[in-house]
């Protein structure tokens, strides 16, 4: 087992075992998932006006909160299933699942953007196609991953399906804001109720 | 155990264990009650009086920052109880645990909107039902998934006291916002020391 | 093993794990010694003076922010060996564990208060009192877990050192903020570099 | 196994496992590398000017930003293979493990600093060697861990490489700040596709 005597290969294993690898990534996605909760303003920072004005002013941002909030829960939950019972990873893997989570992270920042886009009225659509993008760069991540992981691919190449549809999301955006939102939530609402399809190249 | 091969039934299975579920809980819980410190103003953003003047004048944010860092750990002390010796949980459970999961990182912000609040005396009473209406749906979140995880109901019918107690007390906020939020203090030390209640309809 | 048969005692065993108490405890340790760093100042937000003078004028602050994160750091390892090889702990247990967390949670919120008061010399003294009564009631926390744990006593009465050692360092804050500050770090030294007398009394 | 009985030795056993060292720097590093994100400035807090320029005015910032998420998760990587198969660590490595996060968690720091000093190129290259010096005292933190984990050294003296191409991006950050992030980034890279060399003397 002395890794020097090892020939390298394309794919070398990394010898971290799959428990640490989750461990750290669920950390991340914890930690980004309760971190969207500072872009909501208190009503000193928004200059004095009641409680439920406040709130209601926020609903886009509360909005994109909530959506992002399920797509990271989302993530969480087939990321998950993705490596249970796989062996070590590669390091190619491992650096794959570390861009998911610098996008992941990275989605906070662009919730922040889009919530105040929306509030403002300013450079929405902007702010929805960055919003959709960074999701499809993290959704394709995960398919490669899923790819990686071994799992087969479902005859409607469900690996797709996740880029595609935020990429529609994005061009939505492009003519509206609060509907490439809503197609974003959609989305992950549609990757909530329709697991098995996720599951049906499961590794035995 | 393919489980392509698997009828789908009602509540799926999710291969999610329930050590991973309890993990990531943990650590959404535990950030969500570290960052409620950063709530609390130092004297320099807060005008430059001395430290015990802005420790006074902060008393009631100080207050509602112990009150829901006890809260969450009520939840997280019971949460552990909860999936105990269960088998892998099923992905209605998943997502209810995920929602409470959403409203317990809200808390932080709600925590903020009622110290200023009261601090300020402007819209105290909204502030102190928008509060306790989080408290309540945190609550009911977890009474859902309380029954879900096969426990039986106590005979007092626990496992609508939460909910009931903090729906009393947004009634109670909206005559008096410090009474309230004593309110929501008193049910989370109720929850405290009457562990013993919770339990009785213990799994073996 | 049904709870509900059991009749109640004094320190009702509550099923909780010391290792989920610890994965706990070290996540709510972990986020609050990575949040010190939020109490840093950038060159933009100190008014646009060069790298070198502001990181100069924040030394107050850095010396703050090290004496934490190290006060932390102790608390962490320490803590650890604290529950190693107990079985379930109590309910009193688990709520004075919790009161450390909240505690040291808001030791996040004193080491900026500290920090500022140190730059500006306003307040200072008040203060370093602040932060260290905070540290003596971590440290007073953690003594009686460590009594409960069941720990033995060591004959020089180490279980009053950590409280005894803050009061003093708060009656120095009264006469000079700095030198409380110094005798903050030094415990935590003394702490680190003395650990066997910690473990004397160590469970077999 | 009492300790009691046991003689103090140079490098006394803690008592501390690995895998609760690992889950507590796990925890210290996910939480840095998640709160990089907070130094990313919205559009509304950059004056309102559209999404792309903002952006694009920022690109200095998420340089910054990729690079130090990189950086702390090819810490994270390396971190993990350290003390894998390796008994209860010693005091000093605990605390040498210990400076490692401070350092780590500063790093979200110096990242803020830099950027910001990219994007005015006010003092952009005193914060460049600010930088690139922090990373350096991580990388001998880490080489110092690697060896007293009883990894044998490599015959190209891998342990100083690190430390060496950090020490040379702080020299060119006297006279390039750009230059020296890119060589910061070109490090992390370099260790992210170079592992073998890392792995020659593991542990069997």
């Amino acid at each position: 087992m002395t890794p020097a005597d090892r020939p390298p290969t394309g794919a070398q294993r990394t010898g971290m075992s799959t428990a640490r690898l989750e461990a750290f990534s669920d950390a991340v996605l914890a930690v980004a998932a309760t971190l969207l909760v500072l872009d909501l303003k208190t009503p000193d920072e928004s200059g004095g006006a009641g409680i439920w004005p406040v709130l209601g002013h926020q609903l886009p941002t509360l909005a994109a909160y909530v959506t992002s909030f399920l797509t990271i829960l989302i993530f969480w939950v087939n990321h998950h299933g993705l490596f249970h019972g796989a062996g070590p990873v590669d390091r190619i893997t491992l650096f794959i699942n570390g861009l998911l989570l610098l996008v992941v992270s990275f989605i906070s920042y662009v919730t922040s953007v889009l919530g105040h886009a929306l509030q403002t009225g300013d450079h929405d659509r902007e702010a929805a196609v960055l919003y959709a993008l960074t999701l499809a760069v993290a959704s394709i991540c995960f398919s490669v991953l899923w790819r990686r992981a071994g799992r087969r691919t479902h005859r409607l190449g469900l690996g797709l399906t996740g880029p595609l549809l935020y990429v529609v999301a994005a061009l939505v955006a492009l003519l509206n804001a609060p509907a490439s939102l809503a197609l974003d939530a959609a989305t992950a609402l549609y990757f909530a109720v329709l697991p098995q399809t996720y599951r049906t190249g499961d590794r035995t």
